[in-house]
Parts: C-alpha cells; structure tokens; sequence
C-alpha cells in the first residue's frame, strides 16, 4: 500500500521517508532482532520494555511471562505501540545540523489479542525460536504443555503499521560543502563473534551453522 | 545506588538482574546508540520514536525538530518513559523455553525540560555530536543561531532510571542438560563496515581516526 492506513500511521516529519508498503514493513519487522513495545500504565505512565517478537504473515507475536505484570496490561487490551528500529549506519554531515542517521523503521500500532489455540500457540512459539536464531526451531526442544501454561503469546495485527527508511549520502547545506570537513557514511550492523558452547554441554556436539553462519534475514541477501 | 529509586523502577521480572547503580546506568546510555522514547499521545495512544541521545552527567539530553509533532508533547512536559537497549548475544538453550538474550538495558522515567539557555544548549548538541562519533563535536560545523532556533532540546533527569543486565551461557533444566542439541551463546555487537565519503567531498580530505577506529564507548574499554 503507498498510503498511510491511518492518521498515527503517518509519517509527519520527513514525509519522504515515510513508506506503507507491507513486504517492506515484513521485511524490517523480520530482520529486526528486538523491539520495543509501549503501553499505558494506568498507574505509572508510558513504559517501554524491549522484546524479542516474529512475525507469521500480517500478525506480529509477541511472548512473555504470565507472571509478568506488562504482560497482563498487554493481555487485557490496552493500545500497544510496538517500534522496531534498524540502524544503517551514521550518517556524518560538515554540520553538526545535518547529522543523521541511515535506518530502517517500523512503527505498529493496535491492541494485542491473548493466543490460545493450541495451533495458534504451537506456530507463534516456533516463529520466535526461528526468529531469533533460524534454524534452531528444527533443533531446539519445543515447549512442553507446563511451559506453554507459564507462557503468554500475544498477538498485534499488523493492519496498522507503518515504515521509515533513510539511505544514501549526507545533505549539507551548499556553503557548507566547502568547508575543508570530511563527511560520509559509516555503515553499521549487528555482527556476531565466536560462539561460546555452554560450560555444560554434553559430548563432542558441533556448533550449529546457523549459529557459525548468523547473519539477520536481510544481510542473507 | 543498590535499591531502585522509586516503584516503576524496580525490576519485578528477574530481580537479579536488576541494578540501580548510576555508573553502571550511565555507561549502558553511553554505549547505546539510540534509544527509544515513549509518552502518551492524548489523542492516539501509546507513541514510540526511536532517536539518538547523550548524556551529560546526571542529564540525558534528546533533540528533535521544533516543527516535529511529537517534539512539542514532550516539551509540554509529558510523562516519558526512555529505553536504552544493547543486545550482547543470543543465549540458546536446549530447551526453546529457555531461550534468552544477553542484553543490558536501561530505563529512564521522568518529564523532558526544555533546554533554553545557550550555555546548556551548546553543551547539549556538543554531547549529542560526541555520543554519535567521540571525536565528531571537535570537527563538524557546531550550530548556527538559526539552526538551535529549530532544534528543540530536551532534558531529563536521570534520578529513577534502572538497569536490567543479563550475561553468560543459558540456563537448561538438568532433564534437558542430556540432551544431544548444541547450547551456548552468540556474542552480537553492533559492527561498521568500511566509511563511504560522501560524493561531494572536496579535495582529498582524509577519513578521520574517529571514523576508521569507530567503536561504541564500552568496547574501546
């Protein structure tokens, strides 16, 4: 879609930057490993608390404990706000002004729905693991009946959503140019170092090459 | 400090990995490069925005367009709610219920001021240009009295912040300790790749030290 599918959903500032397009906002919801969900606390303000999510076509799953407090706010209806945020990389003008950023964004708004069906739970429980690691679903353990009890599974449509993207060179002013300043582009990403087997595992088992060979969903090309 | 300074502050979920001491709180803001700042919009509900920060001793200051919507609710002095989120590693498990992330994360709560005398404003955009490259604020034009006039600078104070931290390998239940699946941890770090000068460049400005050498506070440790 080229418009915004409502008034919050629009970007103001920096309309150029603004895009509603669905396999763009999929695309940045997937590569993104964490987000940041919003919500009102009826007692303490706006809060924010960072968290791994999946997405599974146009719906966005979220999880967290059922013991946790946040999560029985979110449970109940309240209006989410869910932000996930890729930097490209620093974007270096002559003037301080100028400054900014190369990212990739996605702001979602709606009201999370509590997932209950066994099916529904099975396919939101396996989108995380994979999300955060794919290829671990096929390996890890999936969650035992106990463990799903203890588990809360969220899920946000994505029908209210909407991205912002910036690329390319920095945009100084034209006297600016001139100045004897070096400007650019420094990219950035997520990189991974050397895996760390746990202290305590079992035999001669070999590191996983989805775990020698991380890289996000988009840096896979 | 060892006890959180107010009620929203504390760390219900994982207690232990709760942590009010302001070095520590203040080294996660100066290594993160971005945050996320949350407030209720009294008409649309729970916002995001994801922007750059910097801190200046007990102040973490924020900036945005004075023309920006969201700029001018905080000014109003809007309850917001600050996240600071470094993601140091992918904890796998054997088990997908005890999947985890390593991460150190602040949040801050409290009302933006905004910030008006130009001694402060001028130390604030100086922290701002250094938070996004240490070296920066001593090379790039600093603001002219037209560009401050259209820069909103924000304020907040960082008495009732925490830090959330979680390190080291997972933590599987001794059942699933037998089990033939690789467990460990992936370290992540945020990366750069090699500087791209900007197609206007004048002359051979070489790249700068800061620019080459680039690393985020805690990792030049």
């Amino acid at each position: 879609m080229s418009r915004a599918p409502s008034e919050r959903t629009q970007v103001h500032r920096h309309p150029e930057r603004g895009v509603y397009d669905a396999d763009l906002i999929h695309r940045i919801l997937d590569e993104a490993l964490i987000c940041h969900v919003s919500w009102m606390d009826p007692e303490g303000g706006p809060r924010i608390l960072p968290t791994i999510h999946a997405r599974v076509g146009d719906t966005l799953y979220l999880h967290g404990s059922r013991a946790a407090r946040p999560w029985k706010t979110l449970r109940d209806g309240a209006d989410v706000c869910v932000a996930a945020t890729i930097v490209d990389g620093l974007v270096l003008a002559r003037s301080a002004f100028n400054h900014s950023m190369n990212y990739r964004s996605v702001v979602v708004f709606g009201r999370a729905r509590e997932v209950t069906e066994p099916e529904e739970m099975e396919r939101a429980a396996t989108a995380i693991t994979s999300h955060v690691a794919p290829g671990r679903e096929t390996e890890a353990r999936m969650p035992t009946e106990h463990e799903f009890r203890q588990t809360l599974l969220l899920a946000v449509p994505l029908d209210e959503a909407s991205a912002k993207v910036r690329t390319g060179p920095p945009k100084d002013d034209p006297p600016d140019i001139e100045l004897p300043i070096w400007a650019g582009v420094l990219p950035l990403a997520l990189a991974h170092g050397t895996p760390e087997p746990a202290p305590d595992l079992i035999g001669d088992l070999p590191t996983p090459g989805y775990v020698t060979g991380y890289r996000r969903p988009d840096l896979t090309g």
